[in-house]
């Protein structure tokens, strides 16, 4: 922990103008936004934008301010119960099934719950203490508030992707049309490489340590799957033979009928996709998103491919820099290939599953206390992602940044990367 | 239905106010309520009051507008969709366990949309067709809105119950201390009694034809059971032993965790009930509400008593005055029994269990088309509660008037009133 | 309860050898299985023949031997948690829906265990205590046994049926071909009738007191339905159009995606349909059978009529003599309309469902102690079956007998018999 | 395949004998039951032994019999539905979940069934066919019944052991009492390793291709937990605070309502276990059996140890003898840790949990048709576990043997070996 301290100790001057910047960023987010928008949850993942806001408030109140800022108030004795999310040593909480069902604290009173923190943050950053505990929590804390973002573009797509009305989260700039570069293959040697986060910035307990792993030869696709090649599958029966699918796979499919991406609509004798955007017809060129890892995984199969591990995207993304169609871009949306050196679009666009289960790497040790439920309890039964997508705050990616999912999540932005053995 | 359409001839003078008062009320109801307020759905059974808006212009709009005013244009192609609540012949509906997940449309729309019938309502009524059919719909639409009006009140009080913040709808009134009148027993004569709606004016089909029926002689009590008598149910292990429950309420006490009344909550060693005005101590002398059908006849068989049947209630309320605490004193809350001539409460405060099941009079036919649903299609595993509550219209009750609810069924203002074998 | 002491007093000299009859009938119903049929439970209602055979002595050890007989010892320290069906103030149960899940007792165990109890009870014959309970149990367990014997072959039906290898129970005789007698319809007066068992012989508090009711002018069908009227409904889209369904039935046929009866198979493009006797092709002159309420409800609107209710059928019942096709006749299934006075079959063949709730007669008071939850505890969200079917002792059944069942069960067998208003 | 021809080819001339001896085995296992005891599922994992009995022959039929042997006449047409245990490309399948819902065929149909089978296996081994794929087979028709001897008698245990009975399934000898020997630590260097199967003999697809990893360096425990430490562990209250658990682990224990291993009885103050010779006092000597994942992995943090990986652990086991506790030994229960080299019995008592999902190795590719359904398919939301247990058959292990089981599983003999990193 003396990394972050001195982490923090270099950029304390600025400490408090990027508090400000990411706690505004999450305002910002917002303003496209009715006020019912802010509300409703449509399924058990797709928290309502309104529990983002007040959740990341409540991180910074839980884990500095009442234990760092001498007098501090929380704003309200009820709010620790509704939006503490699942850190089960921090006390009884609200069920997370069912925070679409609180009318109230209204979204006023979060964002004055909002101003009530950030006031007190103001304070507690002008009178820091010397302790490389709230070092790391403030930077957690920023960290957190990152993910939230991006969450509050996911979950929103959910919340209006379900409605039947479709219902634009806000305009967004059209994408290019034209055909997509063909797909090739980037060869790798195999041998031993250096996995994890090795350097002094910040990463999640979860990258670390850095550690030695052993990789065959591979080959990795150029490009994400596009629309055009996973609806080629769809129409070869993709959806209706069980010869492509793992065991699970099969039955959640069968269980929750599906028969396409999430946010695929078929109306009229065509294909729709829905984009935080609103409806609009399925552009081919586009990489496809929103599939489970069963669905990966099939697809891949049934093009004679694989998915990669984790450790081979990240040998492969190692040498490449982290550009890509980021929040940033302001599309929201996956873009087309652009031209480039190959490998492209590791970065931005989709996170892309990887073959790997999320587990500990070598050497890595649970940290006690509330902090220490952030990654390493979540160990079991979720699989890798990598990459980051159109809504990932660009500053907020790491080659070694290990995403995580259940086999059967599709309301993220998670597309497709082929590996084959070389 | 010759006689609809002579109570609409006797009262056209006057449709167009009546219409206008009562779609203002649902308005007027809905005045303390944060947007937030509008749009959640806590449990199945509570609708959010945005849904009750639409819903109750959407019945306008389908059974009078689009087939009687000619070029009538519907608001939104998807509402009848999205607001059409149980009329399986009319098409899709948006499923009933998932109105809470819908932002859009906003309240705003939906005010927009409720302007919008109610101009097109307006060139109806100015230009009336000579139709006994529409004059029907009329009058069942405006019937309609006050049963939906009782729902606002009635969901409201669920969706913001539920609430850890317990937040009030709005600020009521006090309601007297003191003891309520002891409880007595009003006997009754058995013999051949007159049942159902035999008159002219408006009445659902469910109460007609009027019949015949036979009576015991019986005993009624005088005044609802009080919180008081209730509480010591339960304080003598009244959701503990099995011996005063049927066997489908003892599973479904187990199943839901059942220990008191639905507002009731317990917290740091007493007892407080949660109204519309927010959460007070438990007052003993209040009627007691919110209880299940099965909690009803466990606590009467405690009692060593029984409830009555719709027919015993309709015998002994043919000859009282409809007068007592609806929705129009404010109270929005059982309040204790006046003085005042035996029995009393009959009408308003919480609708009275009676251990009748929803079934058809003799001679009762189920009409056809879509409104043959209103009814009819419910008549099974339901049983029927009598007199109005405190969030009823008073306008809207009849001595004959059946309400219906599953024996689960807590959310609705439904209480107690004992009999026994004379 | 003299009456049933004074009962038991005339019959005592018969006493042992009505038990032994009774008992000895309930092993002689399960001569035809393999002791792999005893064993199995396929859904909750079915429960396996070898429960049945221990379940009903354990009621006789329970309420007889345990408290009549001095220096009892039960057979077994455990089988009272293992063969305790639904008295909730005896104790632990083992769950109902897992009965099919014991392997142990064996069959030899529970042949044994009857044994045992039989040798027990032939003492306490021959010593019986002078005590009206006593009396009234004796007599409640040998209808308690009578019960169950129809039940095993019910269960044994569902247990058999539901196996893709349609497993025969027994060879059954051939039923005669030819088409039944026409639908007539028969007129009955409205007025003042009694209704319920007023008469010195047994009967179940459920059917008691004898009380006057009053109908209105009704018709009642003259026979039951058959499979080719029920077919026509099948055929014109019955399980397809809601218009015919009560609400409740509806969701019910979605979720449960029933296509026709239970036991109907369609093979090959043709009807067939499960007897104990095996698979047939469906007989379209016979009674259908094994329907549910909601179906039988929604054939009766589709045919323009709607079904009786239990007092109608009582009142229309009371003048026929009690013969019909039941148990006695070894068809153990239902036969065409024979030639006779008409109405014909009300009794034996199929129960017929009526349209009344299953509730307490007026002056009924439920009994103490663990036989008071013989029947009061379920009446609620049952309905009303009459006559006995195939499968039940033609003893057993009376005029005012009460059987109940949820309205979508249909493991039983109930058919259905049509009522119109005059 | 080549590989498997030699293989075949090399004991073709006791290919019958082997065929007769695994065969004869299943039957042997079956000898203790009572007729009963083969037909009951008390879950879905724990098939009935009639099943397996039946099952492990349609494997021969289906795979062997239909494709090679000419005239071939299927014992059944519809035992194919019945007894296809999840090949989804061989057609529809009788629910896994409701296989203890058929009596028929009967347990001696079954047995026929399998004469059947074996007469028509032995002609075609007199006339072997030369077929590389045929011999294949061969091989895994004989290793998929000594997995399902397996299964029979842990799916026996579960049958048995959930009857408040608790029937022994045999007489089985009493295990030594005495101390186990005290926990030491043994470590290992890491770097480079093969891992997987390399040489000639028979594996399964899963274990194949041999390859290269990477390993840290790490110290393995002696030898497994021991019902006593594990007992400390659940009166530390491990069952009862989260943060010793992953999330699914806890979210799992409040739903099933864990307090201890599966077999764990408390009584009377004091601990039991249930083994295969029935209900015994709890062993603080044994090794600990019959826990999940999440019970072993929580155990390991509240120890401050992990689990190990399935790499470290071939890497350990790699050059220690395949002798232990097997099925061979007839304890069918897990016994002390003897003396000997350490570690010990990484072979036979208990399956170990490894940390590892189960995945492919790379280089695997899963085969086509039905057989390519053996183990691929289920390469998702498993784990590793590794070294057979006192119900496998000796000959059945290998050191790259993997073994895989959902994070929940607990019905098998699932124990526990703590590692640490170095």
């Amino acid at each position: 922990m003396g990394q972050e301290e001195r982490v923090f100790a270099a950029q304390k001057p600025i400490a408090s103008e990027r508090y400000g910047q990411v706690r505004q960023e999450s305002e910002r987010l917002c303003r496209p936004l009715a006020i019912e928008d802010y509300v409703i949850q449509t399924t058990t993942e797709a928290s309502p934008a309104k529990w983002h806001l007040a959740h990341t408030s409540w991180f910074f109140e839980t884990f500095l301010l009442t234990p760092y800022l001498p007098d501090y108030r929380a704003f309200h004795p009820q709010f620790s119960r509704l939006f503490n999310s699942y850190y089960d040593s921090v006390g009884v909480q609200w069920p997370r099934t069912r925070r679409g069902e609180l009318s109230r604290p209204t979204v006023a009173e979060v964002y004055q719950y909002r101003a009530h923190v950030d006031r007190a943050m103001g304070e507690l950053l002008a009178h820091w203490p010397e302790s490389a505990e709230a070092a790391q929590r403030f930077e957690i804390g920023l960290q957190h508030e990152q993910q939230h973002q991006e969450l509050i573009l996911t979950d929103l797509k959910c919340n209006l992707g379900l409605n039947p009305l479709a219902p634009a989260y806000d305009k967004l700039p059209e994408p290019p049309e034209g055909e997509p570069a063909p797909l090739e293959w980037i060869a790798y040697d195999g041998g031993p490489v250096t996995i994890g986060m090795s350097g002094e910035g910040f990463a999640f307990d979860n990258e670390r340590p850095a550690h030695t792993t052993w990789l065959q030869d591979f080959r990795l696709a150029s490009r994400p799957v596009t629309n055009g090649e996973y609806r080629a599958f769809v129409e070869d029966g993709g959806y209706e033979r069980p010869e492509w699918w793992l065991a699970d796979g099969w039955s959640t499919l069968q269980r929750e009928n599906w028969r396409a991406p999430l946010y695929w609509r078929y109306q009229d004798g065509q294909w729709f996709e829905f984009t935080l955007g609103g409806l609009h017809p399925l552009a081919d060129n586009l990489p496809v998103c929103h599939v489970s890892y069963y669905e990966a995984d099939a697809y891949a199969r049934w093009a004679g491919r694989r998915l990669p591990t984790e450790q081979e995207w990240e040998a492969a993304a190692g040498s490449v820099a982290i550009v890509g169609n980021f929040r940033e871009s302001g599309y929201l949306h996956p873009q087309p290939a652009p031209p480039g050196e190959l490998p492209i679009q590791l970065f931005g666009d989709v996170w892309e599953w990887t073959a790997s289960a999320y587990t500990a790497y070598p050497g890595y040790r649970r940290e006690g206390g509330a902090l220490g439920e952030y990654n390493g309890k979540f160990m079991c039964n979720q699989l890798v992602a990598r990459g980051g997508s159109c809504v990932t705050p660009q500053e907020h990616i790491r080659v070694s940044y290990r995403n995580f999912f259940y086999p059967a999540d599709r309301w993220q932005f998670l597309g497709i990367r082929l590996a084959e053995w070389a």
